[in-house]
């Protein structure tokens, strides 16, 4: 735990594979504690600070529940329309101020490098939950884990990123830490909305490549990891209307996927995934959903040093 | 307990004489056993989640408590516009996620049926704390258990609603509870905002009336159920005014009251009581807000099993 | 304790030396007990309500974390729109309302004697934490308290208040509790930003002075307390630049300071102090809002006389 330990987590590239395999082992461990107990007694000397400057359900309650599975306390924000945000401060203040008072700061934000600017004023561990369009390092965990418990084991995987991965901060993340495990990824986007250049240069160019049809892969992979595509990143109504057209997975599309491999979405999803294939098998975003609290739980406790 | 235990409380049409006994006594428990402990330790195994769609004071303050009180834990919003709502989410996705973080999920929402539809796809139980123009049976029994310590019974019990009927949810759930009990009921409202059909059916109908005339019953009631009538929910500006000035209870017309009868409120009230009235001995309406706390402390531990 | 033991703070009016002290002593505890253990177990039993119908970060999350610190449970809003208020609900109501579910109510209001009025319809101790241009005690004791730990002792100290003192409740509540010590004050304002006149009728006139000029006064003071000037107090966007322009502590600025003494600003800033400054160790800002927790640990309970 050295690398992590009393430390903050920003960047997927944190995280190695002793690392995640630690995270998995845990995540596991707390799934069966809390249908037993409940509540733990782990954090229970512990404040977290739950800092959302944008909005956010899933990894927002995901994360407090966590805490208080963990038998510790929140406080903070959903909006930063009711804090002193809004009267002009500074992101650098306000993580100087909520220092004084957690021991953790859990935080969202819309601007890209809020997370890391946040470590370099803070007292107290920084758990980046978001930060603009660039990483999501805790989804990419329980993707990561999600895929662990279904395929037993990363390695090797075929995995498709679908939809927008320019703007799309968690494949940002996830991908950082399926190019350590030799997968072979395939980036399928428009092109306007590939995966950035700055997410490209850490990867291994000999295993990935990128595409505009999902057809071409959706009958290869292992993995299908399916993104949200806003109508606000394009320019105008019918190219929008093109792609989220193209990038959809309903009962035809999923017949064409391997019968052992997995669908997933970071959720919320709008039209891109069907809800007429929830009950399929291989949908497993709600399963991801379930095991945010679970690696959350982990994380915590890591950061803690109380693994 | 079997009809509930375990199980969501979406109507009130779920609640009978059985139960409701059930819940008086153990509201009443509760109430002695907050001021002499303050904090119980009942439900500390337990995460409660407060899914407000739709803004509320009382009762998501009542619930919150409530929890707390029990010494249980609580996440949630009090805002959909902080969440993922906002992006587009459907009902269904989200209370998907929350049942995997959550024991129990309280909600309110906008539109009639949505508690309904939340009990449909989860697998913790929901609680119904108001429906758009639906339901609210959680007042429902806090009212009940008011009108129930005030008069000792709820048999024969001659009750007027005033005010917005086919609007008010907390109506629609009270008045199928004290038809149970051979209640004598008067349903005052202005023609186009009368008790709507989906309840009168549940009614028996040689058991109620419907007036616009509050002088008519006033002097008749045991119990005066005021609600706020809203300005949209008229077509004119004119229209509103003229029941605005009808059904209010000031100094004046509180004296046409029996003097062993009570006057009640859901709170928030707008001119509809006047607070010169709110030190009569009838006004019950602030009784009924702190009756709040204790009577979903019952529900929750019932819900729980741990009653 | 007995003028504050299980009453209300609304105005720093009410605390002498001997609570100050107290306050003071207490604090220091708890900066030690914290560091210690984390959370203590000595509000266990108590529900806060944390009320905020005006933004607040720093007050609203140091309150809350005081209250969880100590074991404690909250309850609340931050954002007045997401509740009754918004359906035209009182105060009045509202208190009468919150006070039958809590032990403690916190509350920020928009309005100036909203916490007087609050008190005078609760059950329960109201603890004043802004109302409108009025008050703001709870920030008096945490400032006071920077001061005292730096310097020793509030007696017979020059302090300077520096920018907008017409609607700056924290120098309301301050110059209050500097006055008992003998202090000698220094206004620096815009003419039409003064102190207003029902504040300087509770101070020694004797020992203060009023000024437009920070230079004037910046090398002769122990203490430069530095508060927002806000664009919408001006009638022109000149006269808004031109104070603007003057009341600044930047690195030059600084140097005039005496070695020993101590600047001072309630945050949230946004140009009235350079953060190039922030490393001098006369900046005192951020100690202050770390000592906000400390402070408001101790007044919460003096106020359950648990101290």
């Amino acid at each position: 735990m050295s690398s992590l330990f009393n430390q903050s987590l920003v960047s997927a590239s944190q995280l190695d594979q002793g690392l995640l395999s630690q995270i998995f082992t845990l995540a596991s461990h707390y799934k069966r504690k809390v249908a037993e107990q409940g509540v733990l007694d782990i954090l229970s000397d512990k404040l977290m600070a739950s800092l959302f400057f944008e909005p956010s359900t899933r990894t927002r309650l995901s994360f407090e529940s966590a805490m208080q599975r963990l038998g510790g306390r929140v406080i903070g924000f959903s909006d930063a329309s009711t804090t002193s945000l809004a009267k002009g401060e500074t992101l650098e203040d306000t993580i100087k101020m909520v220092m004084q008072y957690t021991d953790l700061i859990v935080m969202r934000h819309p601007q890209k490098g809020a997370a890391q600017r946040a470590v370099e004023v803070s007292s107290v561990p920084i758990l980046n939950a978001g930060d603009g369009d660039g990483e999501h390092p805790t989804q990419a965990c329980l993707d990561a884990y999600t895929i662990f418990e279904q395929k037993h084991s990363l390695q090797g995987l075929k995995v498709a990123f679908v939809g927008d991965l320019k703007f799309g901060r968690t494949v940002h993340s996830l991908c950082q830490i399926l190019n350590q495990y030799n997968s072979e990824l395939f980036f399928v986007s428009p092109k306007t909305l590939g995966m950035p250049e700055w997410i490209l240069q850490k990867l291994d160019s000999s295993r990935y490549s990128q595409t505009e049809s999902l057809e071409e892969v959706i009958s290869e992979v292992d993995v299908l990891y399916m993104t949200r595509i806003q109508k606000e990143r394009f320019k105008s109504e019918d190219e929008y209307k093109k792609y989220k057209g193209v990038y959809i997975i309903n009962r035809d599309a999923i017949t064409k996927m391997k019968s052992d491999s997995i669908l997933m979405h970071p959720l919320p999803r709008v039209d891109e995934i069907d809800p007429e294939v929830d009950t399929d098998s291989r949908a497993m975003y709600f399963e991801q959903a379930k095991n945010g609290m679970y690696v959350r739980m982990a994380l915590l406790t890591m950061v803690f040093g109380k693994a």
